[in-house]
């Protein structure tokens, strides 16, 4: 295969993943608006080219009877000079030219007990080096054990079925990665974690490919049961204005942390799209804690590395 | 004077501009109240040690009747090596150890027609290297061109009655610091801004304390007669949810660019003290756009720098 080859396949695969989680999304969003007597809530569709070489196509659904906001992104981008979030985690590739491409996907569902999910899949290029990233992680406002082993326990079987990473390490990655240092706290219960994953032959670009493409499955088998076990659940002002205060710290984290949410808006993406991953609505109280051994203090034990596939 | 001397003499000057400042906040704050018929906010008294060396005092007062959430902190701290956010603009003092005290504040008010307002008043020691910095910028929801003339023009007098700065300089200094790249808009309506004002010899440190110690009067005069103007306007849920998606760019600009934000999330600073300055609700909506022609659309028209002075 010729470089634009592999660049269309990837894109393909990426393009592909992105459908097939929105009608999972979809499904979802009817079942729950069905319960709730509402109208479901649809993803619209815009795209977006970027000044400097390629674009992308965000879908985005907004006030939805399950999902407050959902969207699910793809993005072909490619540019002249890596930017600084990339050679500074890879020295080698300064100064070289780029592609990217990937899908990205963040949901924050209405109900407090649905957790919040993100995950993404991408494949960069920079002079001679390409590898495969990824990641899937949750972050549920209230602690369900039986969420966490479901979620993780999928995760673990797609890792271990392709065996192209290492499942104790890329769930380690994940728990290192979506860490808030000055709040000394995970921002959820973790997942999987991937990057710089550099195919060596081209057998073994198939392999990377397929263990890439199977994602958006596993995506739809970890995190869709827990919506429908969920989004039906009773909650009141209280559990509202904790899952506000949650998300408060998603918004430290993607903008603080996020290698995605920064090489975007270094590399002059689109910052819609970008920050989609923004929740609708965040809440900040000075020194807030919970009161001891209420459920929202009991969240504390989840939001610290865990073994949950046991 | 010695070193300690100073530094107490600094850290006293910081610590009654907290004091002065929190009894004009709760002045405007028992009149608002009284307009509403509330019982006023006070402001609470939280302080802090930071492990590595020194602490501070975090006064904030939440669902007042005026301001939704204000915070006045005052810090003084100090570490063994300056870190990266300062030696990253001065690469002198790479590898120093350091002293920094200043105060800070953010005011959120209730009323989507009074402006959010910021400043802040610091001082720096690294090595042999020693330099004050300030600031104060406002940020409306709703353009009033006599509320940005009125602000404009007292920092103005300020800056020029002192001579210790150039006032095209720092107002300049200003509408560059508080702009956000990825969305090509300012914060606010910008204000002052200066940084490295390094006193060359004892009777030039008298002057800069001076310039620095009228600070806290000219904040005074500069904002509390907007928010005295503003409190008692009628408005709505339109006016509230575009005054929340406002402060969604508040956010961003905190997170993404704002060096005291992230010079204090690398010193392990108080994070509760720190993150103060974020609103007590902010909102993001996909390729939002306000109605052309509306109060809303026309804010745009402000987000770019003005000569408010004349």
């Amino acid at each position: 295969m010729t470089l634009t080859d592999t660049r269309e396949l990837v894109h393909e695969v990426m393009r592909e993943a992105q459908a097939e989680l929105i009608a999972g999304f979809e499904a979802v969003e009817r079942e729950g608006a069905l319960h709730a007597g509402l109208a479901p809530g649809r993803f619209g569709a815009a795209s977006w080219e970027r000044p400097g070489g390629g674009g992308g196509s965000a879908r985005v659904l907004t006030e939805g009877a399950v999902f407050e906001r959902a969207g699910v992104n793809v993005s072909a981008v490619n540019g002249a000079e890596v930017p600084p979030s990339i050679y500074q985690e890879q020295p080698a590739t300064r100064g070289q030219a780029y592609f990217a491409t990937g899908v990205s996907m963040v949901l924050h569902p209405r109900n407090p007990y649905v957790p919040a999910f993100h995950a993404n899949l991408r494949y960069f290029e920079a002079g001679e080096t390409r590898w495969f990233g990824g990641g899937m992680d949750l972050t549920p406002n209230y602690g369900f054990a039986e969420d966490a082993r479901h979620f993780h326990s999928t995760l673990k079987d797609y890792v271990e079925r392709h065996a192209v990473v290492d499942y104790p390490t890329v769930k380690a990655w994940c728990d290192h990665y979506f860490y808030l240092p000055h709040r000394k706290e995970m921002r959820g219960i973790g997942g999987i974690f991937f990057d710089q994953l550099s195919p060596a032959s081209s057998d073994d670009f198939e392999r990377v490919l397929a263990f890439v493409r199977e994602g958006a499955a596993t995506i739809r088998a970890a995190y869709l049961p827990l919506v429908r076990r969920r989004f039906a659940t009773a909650y009141g002002e209280r559990e509202r204005q904790w899952q506000l205060y949650r998300r408060g710290r998603y918004v430290e984290f993607n903008l603080v942390y996020d290698r995605g949410t920064r090489f975007g808006l270094q590399t002059d993406g689109n910052s819609e799209a970008i920050l989609m991953s923004l929740p609708p609505l965040a809440r900040w109280e000075f020194q807030y804690t919970p009161e001891p051994g209420s459920p929202e203090a009991e969240m504390a034990r989840f939001l610290v590395p865990h073994d949950w596939a046991g």
